[in-house]
C-alpha cells in the first residue's frame, strides 16, 4: 500500500470541495421518496442547487440543463423508470455526470434490471453498499432491505469489474469507504456511528458525488478525486456531529450544519485516506 | 378497573422493547409521501431496519422477506392500492404481523372502502384516532382532515367490534391511548402537548408496531404487549423531549434522540398504565 | 413612497397572525414530494391543521371541506395534474380560497402549461420567486432550476399584469418580498441568509398563504394582508432563528420552533414593511 499523494490525496480533496462552493452546480437528483428532503438539504449545504424533477415529460428536458444528474432506484413507480430513462439517454449523450446509486438491487427484479441496463449508458459513478455493488455486477442476490449483508472487503472484486466495464468510478460505503477506478482503490476513513441511524445520509452521499462530479467536470479535476471528495466530505461532517450529538435527531442538524461549515482544508483534516495504484483484483470477494 | 399486572404492565413493555433492539426487525412500511422520512428515523432508532416499497411490482416480493409490514393509507395513488394489496396477501398467507393505520377513513370512499376491504385480512394491529376507528368500523362519516374530531372514549365500542371481527389489537391514539384485544383493555398515559405538532408522529407509531409486532412474533410475545410497548416508547420519548423542547421543530429531534436513548427499563418508569381484563362494551361509544 | 397605514401596516399582520391561530384553518396542500414534510411542520407551527391528497379519486371531494387550498407545481406526474385540477374547479366553485405556487415555471412545458391554463380559476394568490412570476406571465422562459435569475425587481411588472389578470394577489419572494394586488405594493424586509439553505422553506411559504386566506375569509379580513402576514411571519421567524442557528440544520429546527412561539404583535416587531398605494406599472421589469 503506498502512501497518499496527490491527485488522490488530501490536495485534491481540498481542490475538489471549494470547486463545488464555488460552481454551485445544478443537481438533477431523481432520488426515492424517503430521502428526498434530506437529499435537498445535503446538496443545498455542500454549496450545490438541487432539483428534483421525474415524471417521463419532464426528465429529459430537465437533465439536459443539469450540471450533474443521479439516479437512485429506492422504490420506483413504472412512470419513474421512464423518466430516469429519458434523462440518463440525455445526461449520456452530452457528456453529462451521471451517478447511479443501486438502493436493494438484487432481490427485487424490476429495478435490478433497470440499473444493470442502465449500466450500458456508462454511468461516470457507481456508489452502493456491498450487497448492492456485488448484485449489481450480477455476483450475489443482495442485502437484507436496503441493508448491506456483506463487508466492503467483500465488495471489491465486483466494484473492480463494474469500474472495468463501466470506465467509471465506483464506491463502495461502509465502515470505511473505498474508491475504485482505473486511477487506483483509495480507502478513506471518516463518520460515525450514529450516521446509519439517520435515513438518507447514504442516499444524499448519491446525491452529492453528482454534485462534485459536475464540479470536477468544469475545473478539469479527476473523477476519482471528485467521488472521493464528496465521500469525504459528509464523512468528516459525521466526524464533527459525532463529538456533539446526544442521538440520532440531534446528529441529523449537526451534521447538516457541519457541511455547510466545512472547507476543503476543514474536510482534508478530519479523514485518514490510504491510496493503492492499482485496482484490486475482480477476483477478490467471488464466491 | 384491575392495577397493572403482567403480561401487560410494566415488565411486558420492557420484554418488548429489549425485544426490538435484539432483533433489528426488518419492517416493510407503505406509507403516505409525508411521513416517509420521520417514519424510517423512528425505525432506526427504536432498533428496526424499514424499508419502504410500495410499487405493485416489488412490494409483494419484498413483504415475503419482512418481519412485520404497515399499511397507511394516508393519499394513496391507484397503483398504491394494487401494491399494499399485493403486500398483504403476502403477508396474510405467510403469517406475517401486518398493522393497518386508517388515515382520514371516513369521508374519502377509495381509502374507506379500501380499509374496510382488507379487514378480512385480519391486520393484527389497527391503530388510528378516534375519528378513523369508528369510521373503519363503519359507525361515524370520519373526522376533518386528519384530525379525529372525537375523544378517544367515543371510539371504546368501535375498537372493541374491530376487534372481535380481526381477532387483533385496536388502538385509539388520543390525549391517553387506549389498545384493545381479547386481552383486555389497557389504558396509556404518556406523551407530550407538542407531539400533535409535529407531523408524523402519529403515523411513524403505525410503523414501530409493525417492528414490535414482528419482534414479539419472534421472541413468543403477545400481540397485546407489542402494540402496548410501541405506544409506550414514543410516548415515554415525548415525556423525555417534551421536558427539553423549545417547540416543535427542537421538539422533533429531541423525541428521536429520547426514542434512541431509551431502554424497556427506561420506557416504563417513564409512562402510566392502567389495566382492565375485559373489551368494553361494543355499544360504548355508539350514535 | 408612502409611509405603512392601516390595513396593510402592522396592525393588519398582528390581526392575521392571531386569526390563524383562533380558527386553526384546514389547508389542502397539494405540494411537490420533496417539501411535504416541511410544509405540514410549517402548517402546524402556525396554527393551521395539514392535509395532502393528491390523488385524481380523493382531491376533489377533499378540497370541498378545507379552508384554503395550495397547487405547488414542482415535480407533478400526469395524475397530479389531474387531482390539481379536480381540486381547483371544486374550490374555485366554491369560493375557497387557493395559491398556485409556480415552482420552476418557464422551462419545462407540462407544468408552465398548466400553471398558465389554471389562472383562469383565478388564485387568490400566486407566491413565486422572480424567475417564476416573470415565466408565469409569459414575459421570460424561467429561473435555473428551481432557483430565480433574477432580482425581485425585475418581476415587478409581471407581478401586476397577473394581479390584474386573476384580481387576487400576487407575492415575489427574494432578498426582499414584495406583495402586490389592487389594494397596493407593501414590501417586507425579513429573513435570514440561512433561509435559502433549507429546502422547502420557499415552497411551505405557498402552504401557509393558503392557510392565512383561510382565515382571513372566516374573518371578514382583506387577502393582500393576509399574504403578506403569512410572509411576515414566516419571515419574523427567519429572523429569530437567524440569531441562534449554527448552520442550516439547527435553523430548520429553530426556525419551526420560532414559527410557533410567535404571535402577531412578535411578527409585527420584527419585520419592515414599506407601502405604496399604487400598482407598479406593467411595463417595469419588461425585456
Amino acid at each position: 500500500m503506498t502512501t497518499s499523494r496527490p491527485p488522490l490525496g488530501p490536495d485534491a480533496i481540498v481542490e475538489c470541495v471549494d470547486a463545488v462552493r464555488r460552481q454551485n452546480p445544478l443537481v438533477h437528483a431523481m432520488t426515492n421518496s424517503v430521502v428526498r428532503e434530506i437529499s435537498a438539504n445535503v446538496l443545498l449545504s455542500i454549496g450545490a442547487a438541487p432539483a428534483m424533477v421525474d415524471s417521463p415529460e419532464e426528465a429529459g428536458l430537465f437533465a439536459a440543463g443539469a450540471d450533474g444528474v443521479l439516479v437512485n432506484v429506492g422504490n420506483p413507480s413504472a412512470e419513474n423508470f421512464l423518466a430516469y430513462r429519458a434523462a440518463l439517454d440525455v445526461a449520456h449523450a452530452a457528456g453529462i455526470p451521471w451517478v447511479l446509486d443501486p438502493v436493494a438491487v438484487g432481490g427485487l427484479p424490476p429495478r435490478t434490471e433497470f440499473a444493470r441496463e442502465v449500466l450500458a449508458l456508462r454511468p461516470d459513478a457507481i456508489r452502493g453498499n456491498a450487497s448492492e455493488v456485488t448484485a449489481l455486477a450480477g455476483r450475489s442476490a443482495g442485502g437484507r432491505g436496503v441493508d448491506s449483508t456483506d463487508p466492503v472487503e467483500a465488495a471489491l472484486g465486483a466494484a473492480a469489474e463494474l469500474a472495468g466495464r463501466t470506465g467509471g468510478v465506483v464506491a463502495v460505503s461502509g465502515e470505511r469507504d473505498v474508491v475504485i477506478s482505473e486511477e487506483g482503490t483509495t480507502w478513506l476513513t471518516s463518520g460515525h456511528a450514529l450516521m446509519p441511524l439517520v435515513i438518507g445520509t447514504g442516499c444524499s452521499l448519491g446525491a452529492a458525488v453528482a454534485a462534485y462530479l459536475g464540479a470536477a467536470r468544469a475545473h478539469g479535476l479527476s473523477r476519482h478525486a471528485a467521488v472521493l471528495a464528496a465521500h469525504a466530505h459528509l464523512g468528516a461532517a459525521g466526524v464533527l456531529a459525532g463529538r456533539v450529538a446526544r442521538g440520532p435527531g440531534s446528529f441529523h442538524a449537526e451534521w447538516l450544519d457541519a457541511i455547510h461549515a466545512l472547507d476543503g482544508a476543514g474536510v482534508a483534516e478530519l479523514v485518514t485516506l490510504e491510496h493503492e495504484a492499482g485496482l484490486p483484483s475482480a477476483a477478490e470477494g467471488a464466491r
